[in-house]
């Protein structure tokens, strides 16, 4: 592979950051990576695992220099960080991040980067649901998909030096407007993790004999859920609360296909049952056909 | 591993009733296997790929000289195999099950069943999102649970015998009150495949446009819901009409709860939201160190 940026910032360094500076520096993709993180924790655990040629808490001194800035913290840091970074960032410099929601991303980078900076909102979507620097590994991206959400006025060329970034972390991008990438999103990932959350807490309170049952048991089914539900914390609630107006439309089509299920479970019509049991096998082999599964 | 009994028949063969199958003959548990099906392609596959001694159409004729009967059909099919191989039945056999819900396997057996064979409702707490007989293998219930479910006046050699056989087949095994597993399964496994069901539900109603990218980004989350959404139809049909007030309880509390993460997303209250994603960590960990993850 060869360079592709002379130094990238990485500004939050967790599962997905930590993810590309891993690809990055196993592939010679950029000459310098510099960190940053708020906690000394994160810094120390960087450090450790050599993801970094360099490690600072201030955003402002990582950015400096930068030809590539990756914000890759949870969704509610950004407006503070697009302050912070803004008066340090080079010319020319591209500004990136990783988050799930694009509307709320540009909404809160937007307006503080100045604007001889090229500022293209991307999210790969990939991830387990683990997290921190230590729990990234360098072929996450690997045949998964990276949605870039250039603004209309995106340079064309600093377009294509992102995307061959991500190309290089073994992805396929695609580009898309940023609305409508969260109305995608908004089915595919952010209501499956509201919906395991919401289970998964509903089998949290079930009385205490119960419990112990319930985790013996998991193999049933439960376990999958289990396992998006432990997805971090925080970056979630941002996600939700930035995505709110999607995220509730979507909920309220899947309310009204449960209570159509709940009827018919209540009323025993079997067929009913059959025919949407049937219908689902059928995606399933499409996700397997896309190499997704 | 020693022989546990002389000819075991199993009436239906699908993943579950295979894969018993197939550990049985690996391990040398049983001198014979008869397998009966409704179908003829199903008893051509279990010949082709040598799981039984000998097929059959005929219930009857299946269970005659067995001294273990596996009932691994969709439950609506229980009542009408009861009355079938009862007068066929040798008196002394142990008739079993693997279904999800021991309330309805109890009601539709029991009452046909003579009194001189021993009726040990069980379910084994494994799976795939596989079906049929080709979808099975020796090691599915390695670690896992098996419920067994006797009546009060359940003879205990009998009973050890049948657990032995699960033992044999790497389960571990459990005693339980048939109601009491109802009310388990109903949380554990039946309301999450009913909410996966549901969700790629609503996906697949989706306007044509988006339906292609729900394929291509599920890696986000969508795609654990539909590997168990594409779980056997007429199956999960059967375990929902049987089992329908435990679903239909824990249902409402599922709907309670994501209710009220509706109206926490929809009035920005991130506090709730984190708090419960917080909570619902601890779950998934008590999973790995139970060892069912």
């Amino acid at each position: 592979m060869s360079i592709l940026f002379d130094r990238v910032a990485f500004i939050g360094i967790g599962l997905i950051g930590s993810s590309m500076a891993r690809r990055i520096r196993r592939d010679g993709l950029a000459r310098e990576i510099v960190a940053c993180a708020r906690r000394q924790e994160t810094l120390d655990k960087v450090v450790a695992l050599k993801l970094a040629d360099r490690v600072t808490a201030d955003p402002a001194d990582a950015v400096k220099g930068a030809d590539l800035v990756v914000v890759a913290t949870p969704l509610s840091a950004y407006a503070e960080i697009g302050k912070r970074i803004a008066p340090a960032l080079e010319p020319g410099a591209i500004v990136t991040d990783v988050g799930s929601v694009k509307g709320a991303a540009i909404r809160d980078l937007l307006p503080a980067l100045p604007s001889n900076v090229h500022l293209i909102p991307g999210h790969p979507v990939a991830g387990t649901e683990h997290s921190g620097p230590e729990a990234g590994f360098a072929e996450l991206f690997e045949g998964r998909w990276t949605i870039l959400t250039p603004l209309p006025d995106t340079d064309r060329t600093a377009l294509d030096k992102l995307t061959k970034l991500w190309q290089a972390a073994g992805s396929k991008v695609v580009t898309m407007d940023p609305e409508h990438h969260d109305k995608v999103l908004a089915i595919v990932s952010h209501l499956p993790h509201l919906i395991a959350y919401t289970i998964v807490g509903t089998a949290t309170d079930l009385e205490q004999t119960l419990q112990s049952e319930v985790i013996n048991f998991s193999a049933s089914g439960f376990r999958d859920f289990t396992r998006i539900a432990a997805s971090d914390p925080v970056m979630w609630r941002d996600v939700f609360l930035a995505n709110r107006e999607a995220v509730l439309e979507m909920l309220q089509r899947f309310n009204e296909d449960l209570t159509a299920l709940q009827r018919a479970i209540r009323w025993g019509e079997g067929d009913k049952l059959q025919e949407l049991f049937t219908r689902t096998r059928a995606i399933r082999r499409a996700i397997i056909e896309a190499n997704q599964a």
